[in-house]
């Protein structure tokens, strides 16, 4: 059981542009994604802030995702149709033990943004990054982690993901 | 003959700390870098930027690089010993034949910062990009690219060098 920061961001950190869109990452990450099916088996819950949630309620028709999943929010959202999910507020460590018990076993997967991943780490509770760099620059927008980080992480895996993406998994 | 932006970055797209301080690179990137060696051999003429070149003064004991080197500034500086710098204004296009002339058939270094680099993408005058991405987060500092682009690059190569460094060679 791991928890897992996993992200696609361009060549200079950005994992959306000032407006929050995602059309760069459609436009030039890879065609092929199972990788990211393939990720979804290992996971048994899943983490995201409002930002992300919202993104997900303005951009997506239904919800895919067949675990359980925190918004960690103080807003009020409305509940897509079929989705598990549990809007939470409060310290970062008992809803990583929360977590932890939804996921029976299975990786937690933060879905980000970026501050919630960073929340994560600032608990020492972040055991891996995934992260997906798109070869181009955005110059601006929304942080893919929006923290200094004083130690570095150590690479684990790197994976080419069509001939535009390179996917490193790091260990924390 | 190519034209190469080689530099070293954080995960956010840094080149330096806020302060101009390479500390970060120094200490969490690679220690074994005979690869930048192997590059130099390729390397016939080098363009830099004031900040560059002002790093260069203020750190180095003495000045390493055999190759023809044009500086490109608006200030006056001192030459260190045994250097052989030209120092130009103007135009990209005109010094990047005369970069061409210099480097005799051998690569051109563009070794920075992100905005000169910029300058020559601007033109089309950048074929590669051999980027070193170090795991860590500076969060803020100087810009590897201060540009957006909107032509995704290809990648060519990757290479890990160490276990906190992933070389990417991306063709443009």
């Amino acid at each position: 059981m791991k928890t897992i920061y996993f992200a696609a961001a361009s060549l200079d950190g950005f994992i959306a542009d000032q407006n929050d869109s995602l059309e760069w990452l459609f436009k030039h990450g890879p065609t092929d994604i199972s990788f990211i099916d393939k990720f979804l088996e290992t996971v048994g819950a899943i983490a995201m802030g409002a930002a992300t949630y919202q993104w997900l309620l303005d951009n997506s028709k239904e919800w895919t995702y067949k675990v359980p999943c925190l918004i960690f929010t103080h807003r009020n959202f409305k509940v897509m149709n079929g989705a598990d999910v549990r809007f939470v507020k409060g310290q970062i460590p008992p809803q990583h033990q929360d977590l932890k018990n939804l996921a029976k076993g299975k990786n937690i997967w933060i879905m980000g943004g970026g501050d919630l991943a960073g929340q994560f780490h600032d608990h020492g509770l972040l055991d891996e990054m995934h992260i997906q760099t798109i070869s181009v620059f955005l110059n601006n927008g929304k942080k893919l982690f929006s923290r200094k980080t004083d130690t570095a992480f150590k690479i684990k895996d790197i994976r080419q993901r069509g001939d535009t993406c390179v996917e490193v998994i790091y260990s924390i």
